[in-house]
């Protein structure tokens, strides 16, 4: 009996149309069979660098199309989504350069040595292979650059992984039309259509992480999801890696000597990134530490003047506006917390953004306040206002792996290597995967330098899931042994016909 | 009430001396907590480079009395030991120099970009830095170079990572020597003696890949073994990631042609590969295809010669001798199983290697040959014989992942880039971390493009444990953004400083 798949509108909370049915367990097997088919097909650059580009190119003509469904579905808006298309493009194109430079494969050639010490070494030549079908898991907040084209799909297909995408039940519409995308692209190059293939319904998420060819995954989520399916992949007779990103506070901490300087510029910095996109970025700063005294208060009327300003919003849907409201009264009513302005229910279908305030030396004294080290998803922050290093130290002290640490410094303190702000910053490191100064973490660059990624339960793995190196995901490396030249791939022959960078008997080689 | 750790001669089966007692729970607890502090220390790339050295030069000046302890613990032997530990101090030199020249920090850096499509750029700078303690467990079979002073602990304090490692039970004498020389080594350069710490005890060993403040494992044993600890390191509160080595087949594909040119030769070769070390190597030629008909057979008369020559070894341990003789039994007893030479008891406390053959046929047909798949510790090999590439094709089809894959193929077809033998060796890296042509897996070079590593079981990750790029199990990337120059490491800014090989703007540069 097929389960239907329906749109929604989350502005009205209405069925739009039904978009597809949930995949029975025999079609997620045949979706990886089909997949894996195509594997072979991939094994070659120039192809796959060809599909990344047409995929950038279809899913552009397909813009308005798209655009129009996944601000209908996820209730975005227009510009966002029209900046997420361009973003998710741009993030094709650029895995494209990746594969086309080849740097990505990490050559390694050691001639072979009779004379070595302590013993002859034979001929070693080393690359990365693709390890075979990946399971992509999409994200709810961004029904583009997070999902069906978005930077996983991108950086397997680069690495030569066939794709199996499990949609996000927020934007089932969106998923199809680019689906279609994509399986356009992969036909316009020669390559099966089933390079990439879009399924709906939970079960066949879990299905899919426990199937024998599916051979890494990549998910963006709750950390409750996230860690069922990073345990089912651990589990199997033959574990996967399990590449997650579940959930991050993305601490901000404000020097007493910033609040001296800027206190007005950050506070209203702060309303402008907590709020964005109705707070429903991965690296919305969720907990602030500011200083206690003057300072931190002229921070908080800041603030407080500009969150109020910030009219409601739509969450993606009714169930993550239950668990905001839930979780923002849960935040409010805990003992000695203050809400200046308080998140909560914004009229039909919408929310109303809001901070509360504490000051750190209850956050750190006592278990009752862990709910305040959760991430609350949507536009609400947690502003804890420290008065001496020792209570800032507490609370830092307690908080878990993030995808990002900030730090709002004043202009002296930053000019200075062996400061405070130095050791500032060396805490902040073993706490996230991104450490910023004086910015804001909401926007995620894609760019070769990018860290998207951190201690758990920011990521359950050590690897980013933006930039460049997140095509390292998907990939194994493989030695070659005193193996004849015509049996070598081009990228490891003499002569370097491949024209990748390579690192030879110890010295690293720039491209042809 | 202490529980006594004995070393055992395995040639006599008597306990030779009381060197330790097994570390209580709140002894491991402690050793973490003195390893963790040490992490500081750590961070200076140069400080590492000299412990490295200083640890390959301690190794060696303790040399003769590290050697004939674990001759007496593990009866490998005096030459293979001299080998090993000449092995092992080449390997913490070749970290050393992997510290210096700085290419596994991973550098890249991309400068602001105001004018960048499709949104303004940030500068972002990446590089990696050590995960925190690494829980190391030591190997059986290796007493020096995967164990105390080994690979992984080699790898792991050149990443900036203090070590505990819990020690082998077949050579805690060893142990103790080699802990006390690289603790030696470590306050000769000025670090704490705890940057490396050794325990004892199965119970140790399971206390410690769940401390809060071991932040990666890394393990080479049993499949049985090491798949409880991955299991239990990915079901923590706060999972890490397991590098583990299990078990390998590591199998061999003999071609018609190869056979027809060097039946002799190869049948000679798999004897010594084979019985290496009483078969005591994780790369030990496991599985063996070779073609049936006359060629095969003059192989197999070779074959049966040679191993007829060799004598009876003495495994590790008791247990490990019961466990291969009753695998040998199992093994030839199964229907259809020949055995021109059989494995079995050869004399007190020592072993006679033998090898079992049957057709391709028979353990392509029936999941009662599935023993035949799984790795016999000690001097034992299974010969297959194979009437046609399309029985051939059946047995790969069956066999689980290995550290290596070897072919030996025929002069003509090894210099055909588009034939079967291209193809047998892309089935044989779908196989493996390792290919080899014409030669013999045991054996296993120190050097860049090494990869000791492969599908599961053969490891439970990606990763190597051998060669230059094993460093890059115990790093995680992080990137600064926006920073100013005086809070960032030497490695990130301007100028190159520190002299490393980075990625600018998308462009490679060479060091310095």
């Amino acid at each position: 009996m097929a389960v239907p798949v329906w749109s929604v509108d989350p502005r009205t909370g209405k069925q739009r149309e039904q978009v597809a049915v949930e995949a029975t367990a025999q079609e997620v097997d045949a979706a990886v069979r089909a997949a894996a088919a195509s594997l072979p097909a991939l094994a070659d650059r120039s192809v796959r660098s060809r599909l990344l580009r047409a995929a950038a190119g279809a899913l552009e003509a397909s813009g308005p199309e798209i655009i129009a469904a996944a601000d209908a579905e996820t209730a975005l808006g227009v510009p966002r989504l029209t900046g997420e298309l361009a973003r998710t493009s741009y993030q094709l194109r650029a895995f494209a350069d990746v594969v086309d430079e080849g740097g990505y494969l990490d050559v390694i050639i050691d001639h072979a040595d009779p004379a070595a010490q302590p013993i002859p070494r034979p001929d070693l030549r080393r690359y990365k292979i693709p390890l075979g079908v990946v399971a992509v898991y999409a994200a709810s907040n961004f029904p583009l650059a997070f999902s069906v084209p978005g930077g996983d799909t991108a950086s397997a297909l680069a690495a030569g992984c066939p794709v199996v995408i499990k949609a996000h039940p927020d934007h089932p519409a969106t998923s199809e039309l680019c689906a279609d995308a994509l399986r356009r692209a992969a036909v316009s190059v020669g390559l099966p259509a089933d390079t990439v293939i879009v399924l709906h319904g939970f079960q066949a998420g879990v299905d899919l992480v426990g199937h024998p060819l599916v051979a890494a995954a990549g998910f963006t989520g709750s950390v409750r999801g996230g860690r069922a399916l990073f345990d089912a992949a651990a589990a199997r007779p033959r574990p996967i890696p399990f590449y997650g990103e579940l959930g991050s506070l993305n601490p901000v901490v404000v020097t007493e000597a910033a609040a001296a300087e800027r206190a007005e510029q950050i506070g209203t910095g702060l309303a402008g990134s907590f709020t964005l996109g109705t707070g429903q970025f991965c690296t919305k700063p969720g907990l602030v530490l500011a200083p206690a005294g003057e300072d931190g208060d002229r921070l908080l009327t800041a603030l407080t003047a500009a969150a109020g300003e910030v009219g409601p919003g739509v969450l993606l849907d009714s169930r993550m506006r239950d668990n905001f409201l839930a979780g923002a009264a849960a935040r409010s009513a805990l003992p000695a917390v203050g809400a200046p302005v308080p998140a909560g229910d914004g009229g039909e279908h919408a929310v109303r953004p809001g901070f509360v305030t504490l000051p750190a030396a209850d956050l750190a004294g006592a278990d009752d306040y862990d709910l305040l080290l959760d991430e609350c998803f949507g536009p609400l922050t947690v502003v804890v206002r420290y008065g001496s290093a020792d209570e800032l130290s507490a609370v830092l002290d307690r908080l878990p792996g993030n995808l990002t640490a900030t730090a709002h410094l004043g202009a002296a303190e930053a000019a200075e290597s062996d400061g405070p702000a130095a050791r500032l910053l060396a805490r902040l490191t073993a706490l996230a995967g991104r450490v910023l100064v004086n910015g804001w973490p909401t926007g995620v660059a894609v760019a070769p330098a990018q860290h998207h990624g951190g201690p758990y339960p920011a990521t359950t793995s050590t690897s980013t899931s933006v930039g460049g190196t997140a095509i390292e995901r998907w990939l194994r490396p493989v030695s070659y042994q005193d193996t004849p030249e015509a049996l070598l791939p081009p990228e490891l022959r003499d002569g370097n016909p491949a024209g990748v960078p390579r690192r030879v008997d110890g010295v690293l080689e720039l491209a042809g």
